[in-house]
């Protein structure tokens, strides 16, 4: 068996699902291809599998292509067997809605990213930045107030807050999300210390 | 029992949303509270229960609040047990694929038209508007080219698809999609009568 996933190690999407699969052991069938995701000059090795031509992409064994992130880990997590998207349904609503809040940073955060270092420097919209930035910040407050969150089981929602806070770590460090969410901070290291969260992906030589 | 959604007719993804209450029988225990998110004056009414600020946001009887229209969709078919997402593996990739590609081509004009209609004049970035029109005109070729995806019996992944297509019939009829795209056009006609797709929603005054 063997599975293919587009693959950039910056992408905090495609994370999320390396982490699923580390977490459910299924790394080893997983072939990494590069991909070159661009908003403005599109990647037609993408585009010709998944008409958006974005990443992560997946091809299934049998050839089916699948996206995006959500979609993903949510097959890994059931080839492997896991057990990081709960049945019960109040548990299940708050996972998923924590992983729509991680997603929510990310989504704030790369469109910040294309506004600072793809868009030029003329066409630059401060008040644009400031709603995103805003965004995340609501975000990791709501977070600080309710440390509890990460005291529940390890689900596919922490493990999305968890690659939120690795791609601000990686892009945003003058954020200095630790200081202004002590809170935060202390709550989420169990989750940043896991093995699969702690692993790095490149595509072999 | 009684659900609050934060609503606006114009959101594609409060629209999916509705059309899933209406498919499993839901609507009358909807109450729509007015929402008006927007990227960078952004909506604080919203911001309490939901930190991304958007909309969709959902409030179950229990008080839970559930975000963001995916993880809604799921809920409220849940809810009215209903079968709108195939629980059959395969099946079950393909349609919520489908779904990623809809929230793909919603996203994608969501940024055209804050490009175009937010942004001020000035700021504006061509390249940026191609490469998102870009993204929606490939998915429609894809749509184009796999007709049959619309024989499939009625699911999650071709509701949101219908959603996309109301969308881009009330924002970009310039886009004039249905003669580019002729066999998406015939196809998708049985999705985009359906009573549930033709429905309209307002706030009761």
């Amino acid at each position: 068996m063997q599975i293919k996933l587009f693959f950039s190690p910056s992408s905090p999407y495609v994370r999320k699902c390396l982490v699923v699969a580390a977490e459910v052991g299924l790394v080893d069938l997983i072939e990494l291809l590069p991909g070159s995701p661009h908003p403005v000059t599109r990647d037609q090795s993408i585009v010709v599998i998944n008409p958006l031509g974005k990443i992560p992409t997946l091809i299934t064994e049998d050839g089916q292509s699948l996206y995006d992130s959500r979609v993903i880990c949510e097959y890994l997590n059931s080839l492997g067997q896991g057990n990081l998207i709960p049945t019960e349904n109040s548990l299940r609503w708050n996972a998923l809605t924590l992983q729509s809040l991680a997603d929510g940073i990310l989504d704030a955060a790369l469109l910040v990213r294309y506004e600072t270092n793809v868009r030029p420097n003329s066409l630059r919209w401060p008040d644009w930045i400031n709603g995103k930035l805003d965004a995340i910040h609501t975000s990791l407050k709501y977070l600080n107030q309710h440390p509890k969150v990460f005291e529940q089981n390890f689900h596919l929602g922490l493990l999305a807050i968890g690659c939120a806070l690795w791609y601000l770590d990686l892009r945003y460090p003058e954020l200095d999300w630790r200081k202004k969410y002590p809170e935060l901070a202390q709550a989420s290291v169990s989750v940043l210390n896991r093995p699969s969260m702690q692993r790095s992906w490149t595509i072999p030589a």
